[in-house]
């Protein structure tokens, strides 16, 4: 890890960078907490925080020293200028604005040099013990989504499902929700992320579940699309042109593939189908200790699957007043594919509750 | 709001404002969701988001036109061109430096004008309806952990505290947790953000429990230190050092006392004990749509309270490897002094669980 990050430094001739995301602060030195920054130089790691943290700090931290500030930007700006920094990288993508204002108004020597692909990349393939927090995050997910199946019927409340799984979820060992669960039924399966309402489920509606976990600070995410009732004709179709849109994705995942052509793959199922302006999100995205992270595989998404790489493919259609599938699974990339880390069946045939 | 909003305009001499966080875009457009961005002239509001959102928006939104993009920063920067703006005011407090590098990478005539204090006074006097909200978020709150206190006995394990308080909270209509559960119990109490953990409670501990919830996007926010069996006379001598610390500065809040004025009263009890250097943090924190919001009762806490002002004082001790109480409560400032939102008792008599 040091080694990735003496990589960064040099190419980008830096004496240090400024780590704030919790994320990376988590991955570089394991503090769990939610806020302190981390800087790193090529010679020591140090972790800067409040007094609120500073007990939790010195005890999850092993390799970087801790250090307490009263108020963060003075702070590290004490720190910085003890270090003699010239040139600072700092965490693009994740500091605010007036943050990086208020630094650089008092660092007036510092050189402040923005990294942000070089850091995405940092945490882009991941480690075994890393896969297997996601996998516990998987299993715990999955299990508590079988847990709820039975509540899943006619009359019940989106948010009475939302709110059983979600316990589930907890009960089960998930450190917390990946985002707020999406249980979207009817014409609302329309609304790609249509947060759980007090809608009742109906008779024949389709009911697009999007949940997730995390397992010590890692996550899964998965959409089932359930039909209540015997699916017409259209709704049969639909599914089954999702359905093949994911699976043409998930066959052409391999090392040196492009995120384009994975996207491309589910996108073209879909748009020859006819259904291509009802797809208009991106086909996946990378997830680990963040719930969105890189990769991007979408039509912009630039770069190939490397090996270790994990992301979920989640092809939709959603078709304004009728209503919408999404079948997401996650995948991990292996020496010759993929290997799927989600298990909950996404066929026609098991989706159908006949209740 | 509009009125508001004009004299920002015209204040920082901008020709409009870019809104990129969930909370002002919230309060100033209705909409729920969680991507997008608001641009806000004195002439129109203009509400841009991708096609996840957008039907969601064109449902939610009343005061402002719903534009699509396909990606934020192009459908921005195309956006902002065809409005001609000289001088772009932005949320600088939310916005992350590599959004703003790459707009104004793209917008080279375009001034970019950080607005941070500015902002961040929009929402700081709450209406008639968000204080609703807001009572409504606290009760729902309350009545959860009424509904937990009977699990709450030695033996049982601080995560399953929280579960159960968060399945109540989500139960009795809340939309989601306010933030991560504090259930810190024994030497654990000593972290002022413990997060609720594995270890069981065990005789004689104090349990700090530190929890919210929303309502309609309002937040609650309160904490309560229980303990368990009769505590001996350092546990009573500093939590009514901490009580007497909260009580005086309630009693300080009325419109025109300053921030530090308010946390200077209650740091004065707890120093003038001896236990000044085991209360680290601020006194208390603006709470509405954001958990954490304007204004900071705190040391460095800048301005004086205003009629409508809700925010909480939270004085505590944390002593590293012995424990630690805070007792935190809700206030809305009236025109002669404050009001309590939040209900539960913080006498120590009604926090012995005698069980």
């Amino acid at each position: 890890m040091q080694l990735l990050l003496d990589k960064i430094i040099s190419r980008a001739k830096v004496d240090a960078i400024l780590f704030v995301s919790w994320e990376n602060i988590r991955y570089l030195c394991g503090f769990s907490g939610s806020d302190g920054a981390l800087i790193v130089t090529s010679q020591e790691r140090t972790f800067l925080t409040d007094s609120r943290y500073e007990e939790q700090a010195r005890g999850e931290i092993q390799n970087a020293a801790v250090k307490r500030y009263r108020n963060k930007i003075s702070g590290l700006t004490q720190f910085l200028k003890a270090l003699h920094i010239k040139r600072l990288g700092f965490e693009s993508n994740a500091m605010a604005y007036e943050d990086y204002r208020k630094l650089k108004e008092k660092l007036t020597r510092v050189s402040f040099i923005p990294l942000a692909q070089e850091i995405s990349k940092l945490r882009v393939r991941k480690e075994p013990e890393e896969l297997e927090k996601i996998r516990r995050a998987v299993h715990i997910a999955s299990v508590s989504f079988i847990d709820t199946l039975s509540r899943i019927r006619t009359g019940v409340r989106e948010k009475s499902v939302a709110e059983f799984l979600e316990y589930r979820m907890k009960r089960r060992g998930g450190d917390k929700l990946a985002f707020d669960t999406i249980v979207a039924s009817g014409p609302r399966a329309a609304l790609p992320h249509g947060a759980a309402s007090a809608k009742r489920l109906q008779k024949r509606d389709t009911v697009v579940i999007d949940f997730g976990t995390s397992y010590r600070g890692y996550h899964s995410d998965e959409t089932k699309t359930l039909i209540l009732g015997q699916p017409d004709a259209e709704k049969r179709k639909v599914y089954e042109i999702v359905r093949r849109a994911q699976g043409k994705a998930l066959k052409t995942i391999r090392p040196g593939v492009s995120f384009r052509q994975i996207d491309a793959a589910a996108r073209e199922v879909i748009s020859r189908a006819g259904y291509g302006k009802f797809f208009g999100h991106g086909t996946g995205h990378g997830v680990g200790l963040a719930i969105h992270e890189a990769p991007s595989i979408s039509p912009q998404g630039r770069g190939v699957a490397e090996e270790g790489m994990v992301f979920t493919v989640e092809p939709g259609i959603y078709i304004p007043g009728w209503g919408g599938v999404r079948l997401e699974d996650m995948v991990w990339v292996t020496g010759r594919g993929c290997e799927k880390l989600t298990v909950l069946s996404k066929d026609l045939e098991e989706n159908i509750l006949a209740r």
